[in-house]
């Protein structure tokens, strides 16, 4: 990211799946209250035209297809600037809503390899992804199972190494970060071992401090109930996540735990002024002990934010919603709540891009 | 239970471990405006006094040292019935504050069995259990870990097969029943079982149409992310769970699932007007998945509910905080709202007795 760039400030939102609600949420989001001003599509223009023709007539924007993204910031409030990137399906908008389709897959994909370009070569600042449909990823002969493999290969500068990520979901009471992800329970344990632990504190502590938390709080969840109770329901947290921690605080990081898992999030939970978190971010161990407590207060409020990348990203936290494609009653709350979360995210990294800048040239 | 019993109505509070903070949650909870007025106390009158003595003095009710329990029902709103269960040790009062002592455990059990015969034979309709400490009952030479196995143990009819209970955790918005509780994660899911999981069904079926619900209906949680997706990450919901659902509905039990772990409490989540659940009663495989939803919104307000026993049981939410216990700190909310508990499902099983009886005596 280069906050030098003239679109440091701006976010690129993919339009995801055409056959899903991506657009027609990124649409109904725009044409909300919530809109943030800073915010271009990288998508089809066609498939958003439709999109926008389901609002009503007196909220509806125009869609301008940019030739160059730099124009983005001449548009008026009436008008959507939409970035089509190399490599759409023509026939796109043939693509049948509510199914899994191959061509909406591919274009899916191309947003998103568009959108990294833009972030590292165009210094955009952020990236707000809608839903893509991991079928159709797969139909179009993605290699990769979903945004945060195709975000991570993608977003990794040529000749490095491919920089290790993981998933945080948030919403305006917890951030929690997962160690392991979409594989069964019993493969979850097994991947919880001493440098996964470590790695997620790291990757936390880092994403933590870029937003401005000077010293974050981290609290690490146990794995097995009560943590373990000193050895006698497990002892995973006796070899492997106890010695992470320490490990992690040796480096400087202010991670405690393991904490029993049944509590650490409602201490972690901040609900000013009732209710005060004790804890910045829980590293949970598994995804349903990270996700049943983000998600626990209702769906609409909770973000995806992929840590460990050059760039911001954020995403709402559902899917395609093939279901409800085209019908209008899709609910554009998640993405108005990923987008907001891509903002304070942004601004807290140009904050202290700029504290480190001016530190830097106080001591030369 | 004896509906016709003179007791049907009140509520035994077994005091706890003495050393903890029991016997002043009791306390603070009679002063408290959220006192049932049927309830009596069975434990140590000089302890129940001795808790007493913290309150101010204004909202102090004397201790009656109850000769037949009977007598309960005839006591003023100043006086707290105290009955005295065989066993007590004679020196109790001297077992030191916040610390493990065998006295104390030999007395949380000698409360606990004669509830049970309270409950039994003298037709008291609930027990509220205060907190007791597992290892003071192991050193008083108790052969049961706690509360829920001494329970089982003692409210099985003699000559009858030890009937199968449950652990439920609820709250005003949540009700979730677990099919396994304190054991590692790694065996956890090796005690997801068909016959675990149907069992706990029943039992959660039969408790609910007690407590008066006609169709009580049951979501039932996945293992694994997303239950499994199809097989993809895990194959317990295909191979067991899904399989218990099936047999449960062919019983008339309205089960539904398996649902994916992280939405479904949300789902089930009843906060009218904003949020009605969609569920009942969620059936959770293992302890912090049922857990963690439960204490997301505060400690203050769960419950713990023993089901399958003749008799409701209910006891709050957390332990015996030595650390606490004198300080006059401790919160009575968790116990209040398990007097609340056991009031609401008291009432619920007595009507649906009168119903039950009405239709014997209509159909005779």
């Amino acid at each position: 990211m280069n906050a030098a760039s003239p679109l440091a400030d701006w976010l690129a939102l993919t339009m995801g799946d055409a056959c899903g609600i991506g657009p027609e949420i990124i649409a109904k989001w725009w044409a909300s209250e919530r809109r943030d001003p800073q915010a271009f599509v990288v998508g089809c223009p066609d498939v958003m035209a439709r999109a926008l023709s389901w609002l009503p007539a007196d909220r509806r924007p125009i869609v301008v297809r940019l030739n160059d993204w730099r124009d983005v910031a001449r548009l008026t409030s009436c008008e959507m600037g939409v970035w089509a990137p190399p490599g759409l399906p023509p026939d796109l908008l043939q693509a049948p809503l509510g199914r899994v389709d191959r061509r909406a897959g591919q274009a899916a994909a191309a947003c998103i390899r568009e959108a990294v370009r833009l972030a590292q070569q165009g210094g955009v600042g952020a990236i707000v992804t809608a839903p893509l449909h991991k079928e159709a990823l797969a139909l179009a002969g993605e290699p990769y199972p979903g945004h945060t493999e195709l975000l991570q290969a993608e977003g990794t500068p040529p000749g490095q190494p491919m920089a290790p990520v993981r998933m945080m979901l948030a919403n305006r009471q917890l951030k929690t970060v997962l160690v392991t992800i979409h594989v069964s329970l019993r493969q979850a344990i097994e991947q919880v071992t001493f440098d996964a632990v470590l790695e997620t504190l790291r990757i936390s502590h880092r994403s933590a401090t870029q937003w401005g938390l000077s010293r974050p709080r981290l609290a690490v969840a146990g794995l097995n109930p009560h943590a373990g109770e000193g050895g006698l329901f497990g002892d995973e947290e006796v070899r492997i996540i106890g010695p992470a921690i320490e490990a992690a605080r040796a480096e400087g990081i202010d991670a405690s735990g393991p904490w029993a898992p049944d509590t650490v999030f409602m201490r972690a939970r901040h609900d000013p002024p009732a209710h005060e978190g004790e804890f910045d971010v829980v590293v949970a161990m598994y995804h349903d002990q990270g996700l049943i407590p983000v998600k626990y207060l209702g769906l609409d409020e909770g973000v995806n934010v992929t840590l460990g990348l050059p760039f911001v990203r954020t995403s709402p936290d559902h899917g395609t919603a093939f279901d409800l494609a085209g019908t209008g009653r899709a609910d554009e709350g998640s993405f108005a709540e990923a987008a907001e979360m891509a903002r304070l995210l942004l601004a807290g990294r140009q904050a202290a891009e700029r504290v480190r800048a001016s530190a830097l040239s106080a001591a030369s």
